[in-house]
């Protein structure tokens, strides 16, 4: 392992562009730690060292030529199995789809690309993103789970075998493996980049979703892509307008986390708190049947050839989905409209809201992958969100801070992120 | 009948700027043309002319006092008796919502009153805006229908009682009445002005809608209202970038229609026809699905108390959203973005495509009240439309051009709309 494999990407971009590094320099680092853990993370479901090296070769004589496409170009990246990609299989983590070839490279990919930046290969998902077992292994130990679904792409950005990764999330799927293996996670607001190729399960709530080694790595990202959205004011981001949320699912947070979660907004200074009513609590039934009916019609052709192979949870959604009333969808849908209006209107002034990514730390695999309830609401609400490995428990496992931001405030959201994360006596672990 | 009368917005607003009119004289036009026809048209649900008359002193001293609050500071406007007034009853046309009183305005009363414009009343809608009887009658001539439902905003610009109206559409409501009436009629695109207080049937393609007495109008009104769209590009409006579309329902056009169409096409210098596939046809029937669901949802307590009291059609749309399954208003949802990106990409460098309004002239009353087919799929599609009163058959029944733009492209699609108006050799009548 070297420098590179940990360096975050904007201090990788700096380098290739003074020229201290090459991309191939950075390909062969992730390629030989890819090498070197692979067999015992699985992390990556494909990867094509020859294509990514023949790739990388372009990038490296751009570079040379002064000809680079963008800041990222030569940046190798991991993209998530349900991504469609033309120069790799996309088999979503179950059999069924073994071999898949599709014809062209989803949007979010064929965007990269056309930065300059290097796919190197597919990482593990669970099968079509359900809370079913895949074999990747958490990094931070083996023994802990990585939840569901991006675990590949959370076990490749945190052992340093890729700076980013593009990923997928309609419920909790970038989110929780992220915070379980304590990197950071940035989910987009609703509907801000296309989805275009990726596996939508639900489009009400569909996001791509990125990793990365640091938040800053997000608005260098964001930056690069071009992505319109607005512009953040003069106001100087300010501690005072962030608030803490817990919401009526707080009961499920593990008694050492809420603890560690106090303590972080007594270290950072965050005062104020954004109680919910209990009917935020209907926007997770309500998610469940968007989920529902929307999967019923995503895998039609799965559940009706392939219903033996597909995962347990996969098959009682879709059977719920297919006796789902329309009128439940509608009220489903209606209730995600009129909660995004109702927190929007009870954060008054605030820019942010903070709260925990996941209940607690990473489990153990004997005890299950964990609970992704605390980012549905977010998700279901299509607000932006950023999970920050900033907390620990006293064995040292990873807890995640969630923050949302405001629906298309995503860049006001990235400056907040990169404020709790750079402070030094919030980069710490809790006690 | 004054001048008064027959002025668009933008010649009024200019008289009202330099001093030439007052808001009271223009109030008082048309309040007197109110009283003298709304007898016989029945365009007025509710209509208070001493509330009215207090409003507008408040615009004259503010004319006098140089503090006008906008260039349509003191500009009358009718508004669909489906959208909530604080200071008007709002029966959506039904004897089950008589004398209801909404506590507040809906967002657009409230924008339009914060330009300082003045509300006159409600306008008659048929019933829940269904196609349904309405006892409104069309000033051109009282044996044609006005179809469904703003019939009420149709008359009463028609015959020159308010400059202005601000209406509802969730399949037709507003294209056809206008047609129908000879006014042009605006559908902005799909949630670019938020519906609060509107009553809507069917989130997924309810849009605020305006009539007015020029196509020029509602730029006017759109640039006060300080409209967030893409600024138009460099390029000039181009006629080669307009393209005919008649699509799969085009066998629904009346002979005649179609004839004066295609000449229209001749005369303007249209030369290019988008094609539309069979499977635009489906949008058709998922646009039914989405307003059945929707409206069982929305019309709930109505139906469960008052069934026998609901317009027949209304009863058996909500029949059949109550038993429709979730996967048929999924597959809707994603027929509808589906749909709006192949036509995107079969428009390929058009800025907008030119089609009917309605299969034919107002039918006699006795006939029925005419067709909406024509303007459900853009409205499915939520792409913006303009209805242009360019064309009439022989006997000088009006039939309206429909010119529908890219999404948010609503600038560029005025613009549009004001060179196929303003073009002498279009503003005639077909042989």
């Amino acid at each position: 392992m070297t420098d590179i494999n940990e360096l975050p990407l904007t201090m990788l971009c700096e380098r290739l562009a003074d020229g201290r590094l090459s991309p191939s320099e950075i390909a062969h680092a992730c390629l030989d730690h890819v090498e070197e853990r692979n067999a015992e993370l699985h992390a990556w479901a494909h990867l094509d060292r020859e294509f990514a090296l023949a790739q990388v070769r372009e990038a490296d004589a751009r570079q040379a030529a002064g000809k680079r496409l963008s800041r990222l170009d030569g940046v190798p990246f991991g993209i998530k199995d349900n991504i469609d990609t033309e120069d790799f299989p996309t088999e979503m983590g179950s059999p069924i789809h073994q071999g898949r070839r599709p014809d062209a490279d989803a949007w979010i990919v064929s965007a990269l690309r056309g930065l300059g930046m290097v796919p190197l290969g597919k990482t593990v998902t669970t099968p079509f993103g359900m809370n079913a077992p895949a074999p990747t292994r958490n990094p931070l130990d083996p023994s802990l789970t990585l939840g569901a679904s991006s675990v590949g792409s959370a076990a490749a950005v945190a052992s340093g075998m890729v700076p980013i990764t593009v990923n997928t999330q309609n419920t909790s799927s970038t989110t929780r493996p992220a915070a379980y293996a304590g990197v950071p996670a940035w989910k987009p607001t609703h509907d801000l980049l296309p989805l275009d190729g990726c596996l939508q399960l639900c489009p009400p709530t569909a996001t791509v979703a990125f990793m990365a080694r640091a938040v800053e790595d997000f608005a260098l990202l964001a930056e690069a892509l071009e992505l319109k959205w607005p512009e953040p004011g003069e106001d100087a981001i300010d501690l005072a307008r962030i608030a803490a949320v817990r919401g009526p699912w707080w009961g499920l947070a593990e008694p050492e986390a809420a603890r560690a979660f106090d303590g972080f907004l007594g270290r950072v200074g965050i005062e104020r708190d954004i109680p919910l009513g209990a009917q935020f609590e209907q926007a997770l039934a309500a998610h469940r049947d968007l989920i529902a009916a929307d999967m019923a019609v995503t895998l039609v052709e799965e559940f009706a050839q392939h219903r033996s192979q597909l995962p347990e949870e996969a098959v009682s959604f879709i059977e719920a989905g297919r006796a789902l009333p329309a009128t439940r969808y509608v009220k489903a849908m209606r209730l995600r409209g009129h909660l995004a209006a109702e927190l929007e209107a009870a954060m008054g002034t605030c820019d942010a809201l903070v709260t925990l990514s996941t209940p607690g730390p990473p489990p153990r695999m004997t005890e299950g992958i964990g609970d992704g309830t605390f980012s549905m609401p977010w998700t279901f609400m299509g607000l932006p969100t950023l999970s920050l490995p900033l907390l620990a428990d006293p064995r040292g496992r990873p807890i995640g801070i969630q923050v949302i931001g405001r629906r298309n405030q995503d860049r006001t959201l990235l400056r907040i992120g990169r404020l709790l994360a750079g402070d030094k006596s919030i980069d710490c672990v809790s006690s």
